[in-house]
């Protein structure tokens, strides 16, 4: 579903205690990395996408028992796992314009000659958002650029409502869901979203297939659930979709879009958008078409149209296992999803297939001897594009398992040519780091790390980041907010999580559209899969290692540092709104917006708000000092553990410390959720209401300021220092067993 | 020639020493700005824009005739002073694409339905760029962006050369003639300038007829002179072209384009641009037109033929007199060029139209019994657009008489609807600022100075420029750099000069096209020609402050401040070239370049550089000191004066002391000139060599540190320390003066 973001990063030492295991464990790694072949994931990537794989296709139930008689193949103890959720496909999906001229959209892509796999039509998905409502609505249009919250705030400068129109809004700046959902808050009937040039088209390079970029027929498929709220089954939130779960009535499901939503390319929205008068658009909303962007309402006024068949369907999640040799109920997860929304090659192929390479090579290391501490569980998703389908039940289904047992989760969701971007969890940082020190880029003489390194060298803002950037052992990883298959994992349980891909030098614009096929991938992307290698080294030697640790290689040093930058940025975005609305305040007195107004254009002036108060952050600061003093400490009784060197730790003693380590992103998480949105346990990282991808970190906190909800933020900020604190006196239990077990050590 | 800039600004207390003066000034005043009428300049506008009025054409003289007529029934002493000079006119201009398809460019301007100017062909001036070489060239096209010396850098790291091809380079970002002169020393055969519609056509709004921007017939005439060397008829520099005066030979004419040049319309420029592959353009270089920017060379080739009659032309400035009643050698003027690329109501007819009811008024003043002190000159230039061609002349045949007897210089250039912009000497900053809180906004209930200043807070880049704007007395006027006939004035005889216009609510693209006509103006511009009343008052307003004050309203507070800000901002680049140099080294070592750069993208990492050395500021610290020290000196003997009441000087030290005031200008001035450019002679303000119409201040200094001539900058600070220490001698010596008059006074 996802793009690879450009979260870039990367660990300096691995803290294994025990160092003959280290070394055996690196022997492994090695052979496991110079046993993966990129030829093998070009043929599975090339069998895949060979034809369109969508949620209760044909081939997408094909391809499941393919990946399912490989993983027994290669020694796994294989099955899968089918839920049933709904799904709608359209019945109908029809848009054109009434006034002040006529046009019927296209709505089609057609076959492109070259391209092997455009012109099975008859098994594509045809263009349209998953989880629109059905509807049938007339009005005039208005565009809304992104249709992001501050879109509206410029549209209401500018005197226009939305109300009774629908509204047309450019891909990005948000994921696509958000769009409808701003839209009908503002009373919008109807949403068109489509791509445009200057985002996805030939602004950006030359289009396929001549390029990589997205043609004027080229239209971006995808979900509108309301995912922020729950992804997942719409029917089942919590529970299992399985066979005889309890489901909600249609009409009591609170994540489909209040109002119809159409995807449509450019080539299609060209006629709609050179209809509109009214206001010339702001420069930033301006995009590559060759016409003047005007805002609207009208005179363009469409019609649309969209009906689903609201039909429940399988989906058939792949689960094999490789059970722990010491640790059997520590379990190290692995996932990418395999559906697709026509053919996939990238999205999601491209990174199902460097798994499936992952597992064929831990298959081919079983055969010569070697044996897993930990159970390891590979997993090849279904239904991840429709809203997370797959990952989500099963992770609900086994909830209470999963939060015995999960030690951690690794998400790839398609992948590409670059530089490596690493999101996830911040006691993982230093590992992940480590991790890329270990794997070599195929273009460069350097590894993963270094490239990224260097790259954020020339990216960096300003001399002191870049300056960090130099200095500091490791490079910061991103956080996860939303948008793949990890959510479930992280979100609604508190497994820690990473999510891993290549990506940078392979621009294009074929997402969710019939041309991501093995034609485009293999002319424009990873064309010899030498990052598909690449990525089956990362995913490989990071699983390898965690499921070979003698202690599990958390680390509190990096998390509690970034926690504390979060919670500078709260206290600062808190500052800063007060600073910009004291000083519109002024500016209202002074006169400055009927001054400046142009009398020849229609505007309405700010209304002068209340100005926010001084919120009590005192809560976060002490939790977060507490924090700050026990990874110290922890990190402290490390430190001597590994001078003590070997068996410093008997069995018990190490069983229990790193039972506390994989407690300790589930100490993260609060039982009532985020407000308004129970399903989001996890006080740190969550997909931004307002964003559907995009992270808000510490998001209690960070909602509520931004939404101006003063008496929550209050609130929220003692939620939050909660779990911080709990999560100090987790170190703490830690370092006093590792304090134990020294003394009694020692005192033998 | 110029468009009204942003610079937006604005005094406080006029210092006029005579108290009763004053008074009796304000009367006069408030009479002159209530007899100003708008009807008028919408009938000055129409009359003169009703036919193409190039330099040599019929209606230019007609015009020029027409005008002195009116000078005289006004009751002004006015005559016409006529020069020759070289002013080609093209004989043949052709453009095609010879591969890999063909096309021949259209370069004409199609007439409009509706527009009852734009048919007026038999006498319109065909698209072209004066002072294009003859030449007939055919090569490869390549693209660079705006053809400023940062884009060839570009160009380098994406390891292209220009040699030997043709390049197209959109209008923006320079004046227009520096992109031939770059692209020639980057050994380029031919240039093609275009309107890109990103910046000037339908990105920023509906076009003609429509709405107000540049359609895609469209074109922008222009001069290339390389004026930055030396402005004026090409033949004689820095003397006048008078009948008889010395010509140089053609073929020593250095300030010639070295490759022939045409200016082309984005529909023609569009098969161009769509033929070119190579490199896609950086974002940054992107337009708006629906295609993929690539960079080429070619393959798109391109044959470009430009001749031309090379002859001399006759220039016809009117210059018409009011003689000063008191103090007849201190003389105010004020001009506006009447001549156009083809009607020009907008560029220049708005604005002398404007300066035409000024002189009306002031007749009627004369005919009330007004009469002015100082000597007052009103002038309408003609050939501004080929290179300021007569005010330049006419500055240098009366050079030595202005440099005895100019006071002031005002100018204005075209006029538009909005905010009133005004650029000058720094030394007139105080006194523009408090001429501007004496004209009434047309449109708002207030003054245009505080219009300008809340302007200014709604547009500030930060909390502190904010605060300033707020609490400064004065707004700050931007510095003089090219583009209008202020340049001799104050650049070759360093007369205190401002340029003065209103503008930003005026939007459109018409700039030297056809279609700058009546009927575009009346539609698009300031429909009403309110703001040409309140142009007509300011210009007015500030001629009879100046006629008529007793003691001349020059303030050295504003300027000494500018120049300290000056001489901060050129430490600041110095030590950001050193820094960014540094940095770049660093990463060059690090590898940086080479581990980032796309394996499948051609690129050439940046060379090593040598760090630049420390320069010596002394000079430049130390005389901006005694500059400071000797204008507070200055200031309180004023107060102390002021204070004194009436009478405190007697009529020759009055004199005196206006003599001095007015040679502070003057005193800015080397008579070597800048460094290869001996014609400019003020060591203040000057146009960029790489510019053009931009200003570049302290511009010995400035340039040399910006092309990296270490050594020349080093001399360079020593020769403007001077000029600040011989600036600081003149004040000083007036405040001795006044001191020495105010103890005789008191000694009475």
């Amino acid at each position: 579903m996802k793009l690879v973001g450009a979260a870039l990063f990367v660990a300096f030492v691995v803290p294994h205690v025990n160092a003959l295991s280290q070394q055996k464990g690196l022997d492994w790694e090695s052979r496991f990395r110079s046993l993966t072949n990129k030829e093998n994931i070009r043929e599975n990537d090339k069998r895949l996408s060979a034809r369109p794989h969508h949620l209760g296709s044909p081939y997408d139930k094909e391809n499941a028992e393919w990946i399912l008689a490989r993983f027994k193949e290669w020694g796994f103890d294989a099955k899968i796992e089918t839920f049933n959720v709904l799904s709608p496909t359209p019945k109908e999906r029809f848009l054109e314009m009434v006034g002040p001229t006529t046009f019927t959209a296209k709505l089609k892509e057609p076959t492109i000659q070259g391209d092997p796999t455009s012109d099975q039509q008859s098994e594509q998905l045809p263009t349209f958002n998953a989880y629109s409502v059905d509807g049938n609505v007339t009005a005039p249009l208005v565009y809304v650029n992104y249709g992001i919250p501050g879109d509206y705030d410029e549209l209401e400068r500018q005197g226009i409502s939305v109300k009774g129109t629908i509204v047309i809004a450019r891909y990005g700046a948000s994921w696509r869901g958000i769009k409808p959902k701003v839209a009908a808050e503002h009373g919008a009937i109807g949403c068109i979203i489509y791509s445009d040039p200057r985002d996805d088209g030939f602004f950006q390079g030359d289009v396929f297939p001549k390029g990589a970029y997205r043609n004027k027929d080229g239209v971006q498929r995808g979900s509108v659930l309301d995912m922020p709220i729950y992804p997942g089954d719409p029917l089942t939130p919590g529970v299992g979709a399985t066979k005889n779960a309890k489901r909600l009535d249609l009409n009591d499901v609170k994540v489909f879009t209040k109002i119809p939503v159409l995807p449509i390319s450019y080539g299609d929205a060209q006629p709609l958008l050179e209809n509109l008068e009214g206001p010339v658009a702001p420069e930033s909303w301006r995009g590559a078409l060759p016409i003047t962007y005007h805002i609207g309402p009208g005179p363009a006024k469409v019609h649309l149209k969209v009906t689903f068949n609201w039909d429940l369907k399988p989906v058939h999640d792949v689960i094999a296992k490789i059970t722990g040799a010491v640790y059997p109920d520590e379990w190290v997860i692995r996932g990418n999803h395999q559906d697709a929304w026509v053919n996939g090659a990238e999205d999601p192929i491209s990174g199902i297939s460097a798994e499936l390479e992952e597992a064929r090579v831990l298959g081919e290391l079983l055969k010569q001897g070697w044996k897993p501490k930990r159970t390891i569980i590979y997993c090849a998703w279904d239904g991840e594009e429709e809203g997370l389908l797959g990952s989500t039940e099963w992770v609900e289904t086994h909830a209470d398992e999963l939060a015995q047992k999960a030690v951690l989760y690794i998400n790839s969701d398609s992948n590409g040519r670059g530089f490596l971007g690493a999101s996830g969890s911040h006691t993982l940082e230093k590992f992940i780091n480590g991790v890329a020190r270990a794997i070599q880029d195929p273009e460069k003489g350097m590894s993963v790390w270094k490239r990224s390194q260097l790259l954020q060298i020339s990216k960096a803002r300003s001399p002191e980041d870049r300056a960090e950037i130099r200095r500091r052992p490791d490079l910061r990883i991103g956080a996860l907010g939303s948008g793949s298959d990890y959510t479930a994992f992280i979100d609604h349980l508190g497994i820690a999580s990473l999510d891993l891909g290549y990506g940078g030098e392979d621009g294009g614009g074929i997402y969710h559209s019939v041309y991501d096929d093995f034609y485009w991938y293999t002319h424009f992307s990873d064309k010899d899969f030498g990052y598909g290698q690449a990525l089956a080294q990362t995913g490989g030697t990071a699983i390898l290692r965690f499921a070979d640790a003698d202690l599990l290689p958390f680390d509190f040093g990096g998390f509690t540092e970034t926690i504390q930058r979060y919670l500078s940025e709260l206290k600062k975005l808190q500052s800063s709104m007060r600073e910009e609305i004291c000083e519109r305040d002024k500016e209202i007195e002074e006169g400055v917006f009927t001054a400046i107004s142009d009398p020849q254009k229609s505007s309405v002036p700010p209304s002068r708000e209340e100005l926010p108060p001084y919120l009590n952050f005192a809560p976060l600061d002490n939790a977060v000092e507490k924090l700050s003093r026990s990874t110290e400490r922890f990190e402290e009784d490390l430190n001597k553990l590994k001078q003590a060197g070997n068996n410093s730790l008997n069995g018990n003693a190490l069983r229990k410390l790193n039972r506390q380590l994989m407690m300790s992103e589930r100490t993260l998480t609060s039982p009532e959720g985020l407000p308004g949105r129970p399903w989001f346990r996890h006080m740190v990282y969550a997909p931004g209401m307002y964003t559907g991808y995009g992270v808000k970190t510490i998001p209690g906190v960070r909602e509520a300021i931004e939404q101006k909800q003063w008496k929550e933020a209050d609130d929220q900020i003692v939620r939050a220092a909660l779990i911080f604190e709990n999560e100090a006196t987790l170190i703490d239990s830690a370092s006093a067993d590792i304090e134990k077990a020294s003394e009694s050590h020692s005192g033998n």
